[in-house]
């Protein structure tokens, strides 16, 4: 029987035992500061950094509990077990000195060899680089070791106070984030306002100071009596133009104009400013809360560049819509925060809770639909979305839908403009209709992602007009030669929207002539339908452009002009057939059809159609309207329109783009999905004989450094020796660079010849030899070689992990990181979505695939280049 | 090296690759029927049952595809990657004949040993017995099996309408439980409030043919002038009796004996039918969703005993609530359905994703509130809830929603009896007493809890008055007496909260007198806190009775006249001095505060207070006012209600009651929680030395047979030989058990001492020896000895595991089951809860303390008990 090794000694403290954890900002050795501090310190690998979280449990503390029975420590009941107030160092004696049980454990493990327990494990860590998927399990074990420290560090009062301040960081972060969005959009959507309406007129003092700050609203309906509004057609007849066509001409120049200067403006700043402020931002903000990281894409810089770029974007008349890219403003809001507080900021991954948290106030600012926003983030963003995080997220939405009504931008007391209230119910016989925008939704919601994936892909193969701002001063110069004379596309996509949801109940509010009864509508019916179909063609170019653009709220503006189509169509038939049998149910006098309630939901249609939500797009239109009235016709529409643009286009619009970029991103939505290939993971995982693994012994610093330099995969296994290949653990590239370099540079300045090694060798003198042990994870997650790829790509998913070890009988077999198993995963969708049929994806395609794709895919794969390779053909050290 | 055993033959189609998956009805060998079926096949291992799934794909299936691409399989692209169209026998071909890796690959495997790897894996498996942990893994890997075989098995129109088909079985399902529990809601309304009625009085027609099936409110406030409603005091008149106090005696009588009638036909027949009828029922949902098999506890008996139960428990007038109940009668009705289709059924995964969907039925046909529903089986009782999940369960809770409204029981339109819409907004300095009522609701939750549990201790050591009808009648009879004389108390609990939130604006609905103003108001004051008191007291004795009853009406209630009593002061304060500056907000003439609001933020905080939920009470709150002016304040008070109950009582009531019937729920919520002890798994686990293992070789059927009644451990871990403990496997006790029965009867007929071993023997006979190993698992998931328990924990929780071995270099070095977790993850928990400090978990403590368990704890831990001994100290076959 070989050794057990534990519990021998783990009190001695001569063992170094911290570990050397660090946050975001240093990488690597090559970080200026971090050798600055191992200036200060004795020993590299003890020296107290302020960002250093020991893994040993501090022997000197006296009480300590878990959980909130703190609070009242005099409550303790003694029925049922036997309690012990002692402290937690208690844990450990337990073991040791329990006279009976522990004792008995003592001799039981024979050979114990010194070791401590707690230097085991997962090992010492350096942050992350960027582009690189973090490690769910450790981070989460950090914080655990975090917690336990400041619980047990310190008591009485001051420590009740510290834990309670540690607590409240988040919510502070929250709150803030609350704010700062709601204030934001807020924001966006006076100045946005106030910049489209430039686009029509300008305000104009009768006093002759030129009050131009006010939209066209406030001026032209608002008070005081001495502002009058002046549009472009008026301008022009001042200026002279007598002829209506001529002031016509002059309208529409000055509208194309605006138009296209303020796209202009807002991709000019996305090119200087923040190139990560384009887009909506949800494929990466799903990346990241995914496990990836993606420096400086939360960064201060983006969210001022996206806000102003998305006033710009909006007020430009461009299809495209704020509310995506709210989403991203909200994270960045929070991002902002957290870099207040270093214990968030330290963990990845409560740092990933949190923004799964702020995203939610980002759809509930831009719907007024706090419960919305939550379940947006559930469905949509989340990967990780435990419990707390539901409450978090919900307080971060209501904060910033609370700031937004303080800000009251509509001066309305809505929180959207296109909030409605409908006074009558629908009939049976409507169902039918509404089923129809389902089908409507989905063909549309499939075939605008083909579309839109097809004009991304011939943007970024073509040759001619190349550049994102002549690319998105084209565009916008179409749509607005196109918006301006169709009276629809005119109005602001968020202006349109509230016209076609609305009841026809106050006909004042009907500007664009949609409330007209009986035969009249039959050329409105052909407007919104060429307005829908231009619409589709504006905003498949539109989306992908180098500008803050969102696709959310043109989809719904889609949505709502086919569905006020068939409104119309359905009161025409009715009005026409008032006494077909299907109309019975309809009241004489009354009107029986609510154009406005089909346009709504042909809006949940179109948006269920690109991006494939279903809970989140019924609670957000329960939330515009207020009533479970139209929750039913709704759901059916959205459902039907679901599996209708699953059929078109497996993936939504978001997952597409994902695919598109090339992120990493492991969807742990599909557990029972088909796209998991039914093979063993040996016939997928890279097996021993293509890695590189270390040998435990063996090496100096000079041939591990020879190593590092030949091979540019992420990490190496750790075996014994390269006869017998039983694994020891698993070093990552960033740690063992980190504990060479630190090695050779002072305080250590060990030569370059020193050997190192990676097992455990009691006598060895440390100031002439170099352990890497407690660099390496010795517990890596293994798996047995024989066991499915299903099982190895749950492991992946509901673990967060970042590479799997795989083994046999204690021997290495094979390799698979996170970045493998997407890659399958991806190379096997596409198979399904292209061949039809079959799974193709084998070890060796997936090498030869491998290969071509560093090359072939441009810049976005650029990104992502250097991971891909992260294996190669070498067995042991030297 | 050693082997490497893969790939060399997989199509091999002689090696026997079945699995034998039966259903949960068919446990274990001692079943007739499963004996019959191993008389009709020719080998048990290999025979057809209809139940049987093979884990090896389909030779001769042609073509085939993943996802919905199916449905367009014109769509074909031919960018990016080689699609392949020739069917899913293309995928194992790709691994031996692709020319150029697949062959390497060949080379690669010198050794492979003519195994068909898909033999190999999580190994053949019989049903689960009653009280056992589920394993996910399997369950979803069986299912994820199941649909491969329906996608390749069938092509064509056939085959599509065969897959839509078995996508549309849980939508049938979740439609059907939807229907059937909105019409058993609406019964419960109607039965109950006409149960209740009887208490105060009868109907009768004035034609003298005693209409009595109409309850109180239609019978005396209905349209038709011909019925009368008589109460038991003008009978009383019309017996005879003149004095007022005679009278009231004459009701008194009455409504107590009809009180005590029904709560002890109510506890009659949960005693009689089914006894898992009684109760709330959400601790069990809770943990049958944590993956528990509890037989019968979802069977239609206990759907049929609930619901008349809740009528009668309902009319009772005891402190019991019907919303958690109802959540049962919903999970109930989803499981009756789903016998209807095997496919769901079969599979316990899938089953508690449907049930974890149906649950929310239950709430939303309680509150009127699909959403809020959705976010209690999220939030409350679900474990895993996947994306699709969320959908389901909101269809399932909409179409619950609208059959409710369609019978409309009250005959207003409202769902709910409670539905409240308030005409005014807050005011500022209300914040005060609206955070004043989170801490009541916090310290009432916390007390409550502590106290219902003091209650439930005492009960079930007490040796007196034993017999749960006894106790219901005592508990009834009791409740009524001081029901009846208190106004407040008289009235149902769901008409007391209707009249608590009830806004005033109506004075004719305020028949308790509620809406006086000015000083009147201080005895009423006086009368609500007097009644919450008593509330807590006789609430806290209910819940727990045998009878159906939930707690969530009963804490609404209590917290309804508590705020109520606090908006009340507030009014009258208010009232008093209007000139303070804190009220300079109010308007001179219009009423300041709202006292129902009140009653509504004290219903919240202390439904926080017990349940420890927070998104779904916000959300059932917003549902149940349908506007977001009150979300800011409920927020805040369920907020800190919930820090202070979790202060007082860490667990909430239905956690409480888990721990209190020990029932083997691991929450998997807490990730982050110090309940789990930071140690080495090593230090937790059941040590080899402890363990049962079994060799692979050296054994007869008759010495497992042996080792089988010698030890009552649910599984054995397989090693090579008991030198080194090299791990081979672990083959649960069901499955030895099943295994070696079946070669023991026709149609195998072994002799006893046959040779029974684990390895693999390519040239034994199967004809004179016993292959055990494809019933073993031969890829458990297994962990480095060093890892931390923490991992440990993690693994249980998200991967659903029921065990985990843990090895070293390969060896064996120990075990822990998902019990042995919830036990020390238990054990550590009530140590910080009553010592307050100091984790006091060791093997050994451990293993001492689960030896008192079996005896100590009574009849629920009896439940349990046959599993608490899951290991001993024997090593090696024989």
């Amino acid at each position: 029987m070989s050794s057990l090794s534990s519990t021998q000694s783990p009190l001695g403290p001569t063992e170094a035992s911290s570990s050397r954890v660090s946050n975001g900002k240093q990488p690597a050795v090559e970080d200026d500061h971090s050798d600055e501090e191992a200036l200060l310190a004795d020993d590299p690998l003890e020296r107290d950094l302020p960002d250093q979280i020991s893994f040993k449990r501090k022997p000197q503390a006296s009480t300590s509990s878990f959980g909130f029975s703190r609070y009242l420590p005099s409550r303790r009941q003694q029925h049922g077990s036997n309690a012990r107030a002692d402290g937690s160092t208690e844990l450990i004696l337990n073991y040791l000195d329990t006279p009976g049980d522990a004792g008995e454990r003592l001799q039981d493990s024979k050979d114990a060899n010194g070791l401590d327990w707690y230097v085991e494990g997962p090992g010492r860590r350096v942050g992350y680089d960027d582009l690189t998927a973090i490690d769910w399990i450790f981070e989460y074990a950090k914080e655990r070791q975090r917690l336990r420290y400041l619980y047990s560090g310190a008591s009485g009062i001051l420590g009740h106070i510290k834990q309670l301040a540690d607590a409240s960081q988040v919510w502070i972060i929250l709150v803030a984030a609350g704010i700062l969005s709601g204030g934001i959009a807020a924001f966006i959507d006076i100045a946005g306002d106030w910049l489209a309406d430039l686009k029509t007129g300008y305000c104009h003092n009768v006093d002759g100071d030129g009050q131009i700050y006010l939209n066209k609203a406030f001026c032209c309906w608002g008070h005081e009596e001495e502002q009058t509004c002046h549009d472009w057609n008026s301008w022009g007849a001042a200026m002279g133009i007598g002829s209506v066509g001529g002031r016509y001409v002059v309208e529409y120049i000055f509208f194309v104009l605006y138009s296209v200067l303020f796209a202009a403006c807002a991709s000019l700043l996305v090119r200087e400013f923040s190139p990560y402020a384009k887009h909506s931002g949800i494929p990466e903000i799903k990346t990241v809360l995914g496990g990836f990281v993606i420096r400086h894409f939360l960064g201060g810089w983006t969210l001022v560049t996206k806000t102003i770029g998305l006033c710009l974007a909006v007020a430009s008349g461009l299809w495209l819509g704020k509310e995506g890219p709210l989403v991203h403003v909200a994270c960045c809001s929070a991002n902002l925060f957290m870099k207040l507080f270093s214990n968030v900021n330290d963990n990845e991954a409560r740092k990933r809770e949190v923004l799964s948290a702020a995203a939610a106030a980002g759809i509930s600012v831009a719907f007024g639909a706090p419960i919305g926003g939550v379940l947006f983030s559930l469905e949509q963003l989340s990967y990780y979305f435990p419990d707390k995080t539901m409450w978090s997220s919900f307080v971060c939405a209501m904060v910033a839908a609370v700031t937004l009504q303080a800000c009251n931008p509509f001066r309305t007391g809505k929180l959207v403009l296109y909030q409605v209230t409908y006074h009558s119910g629908w009939h049976d016989f409507e169902i039918v209709p509404f089923a129809f925008l389902g089908i409507l939704g989905g063909l549309f919601g499939g075939l605008f992602i083909k579309l839109n994936m097809g004009v991304a892909e011939w943007r970024k193969n073509r040759q001619y007009l190349k550049g994102p701002v002549t690319e998105v001063v084209i565009v916008s110069f179409i749509t607005a030669l196109i918006n301006f004379p169709i009276k629809f596309m005119r109005a602001q996509a968020s202006e349109l929207v509230h016209i076609l949801f609305a009841e026809c109940a106050d006909l004042s509010e009907d500007t664009l002539g949609l409330c007209k009864s009986g035969k009249a509508n039959t050329g409105v019916v052909a407007l919104l339908l060429i307005s829908s179909g231009l619409g589709v063609i504006l905003a498949s170019f539109t989306f992908g452009l180098q500008i803050p653009a969102g696709i959310i709220l043109p989809s719904m503006a889609i949505g709502g002009l086919f569905g006020r189509a068939v409104g119309l169509s359905v009161q025409i038939f009715q009005a026409a057939l008032p006494s077909l049998f299907i109309f019975k149910s309809c009241e004489p006098d009354v009107p029986c059809v609510t154009p406005g309630t089909y346009a709504i939901v042909g809006a949940a249609s179109a948006l269920a159609g690109t991006t494939r939500m279903t809970v989140s797009i019924v609670v957000i239109m329960f939330e515009l309207t207020g009533a479970l009235t139209y929750v039913l016709p709704i759901m059916i529409a959205v459902m039907i329109s679901k599996w209708i643009g699953d059929a078109i286009s497996p993936r939504g619009i978001y997952e597409s783009w994902i695919h598109f970029k090339g992120y990493p991103f492991l969807d742990n939505r599909d557990d029972n999905s088909s796209t998991i290939p039914d093979v063993g993971a040996s016939h997928v995982m890279t097996r021993i004989e293509d890695l590189t693994a270390i040998t435990a012994t063996g090496h100096t610093i000079a041939s591990l450094r020879q190593l590092l330099s030949q091979h540019r995969f992420r990490g190496f296994p750790v075996i014994d020796n390269s006869r017998d290949a039983l694994l020891l653990g698993y070093i990552s590239r960033t740690e063992l660079q980190y504990a060479l370099q630190a090695a050779l540079t002072p305080p250590r300045n060990l030569p370059d010849d020193t050997e190192a090694y990676f097992s455990h060798h009691p006598l060895s003198d440390p100031t002439t030899s170099l352990n890497l042990r407690p660099w390496m994870d010795q517990t890596p997650i293994t798996l047995n070689a024989k066991a499915s790829f299903q099982l190895t790509v749950s492991m992946f998913q509901r673990l967060g992990l970042r590479y799997v070890v795989f083994t046999e009988r204690g021997m290495l077999r094979g390799l698979l990181t996170k970045k493998d198993v997407w890659y399958v995963m991806n190379s096997v969708e596409e198979d399904s979505e292209e061949g039809g049929a079959g799974v193709s994806v084998g070890a060796g395609g997936l090498r030869e695939e491998r290969g071509d794709d560093g090359d072939g895919e441009g810049e976005e794969h650029g990104l992502l280049g250097e991971e891909d390779e992260e294996r190669d053909r070498f067995i042991g050290g030297e």
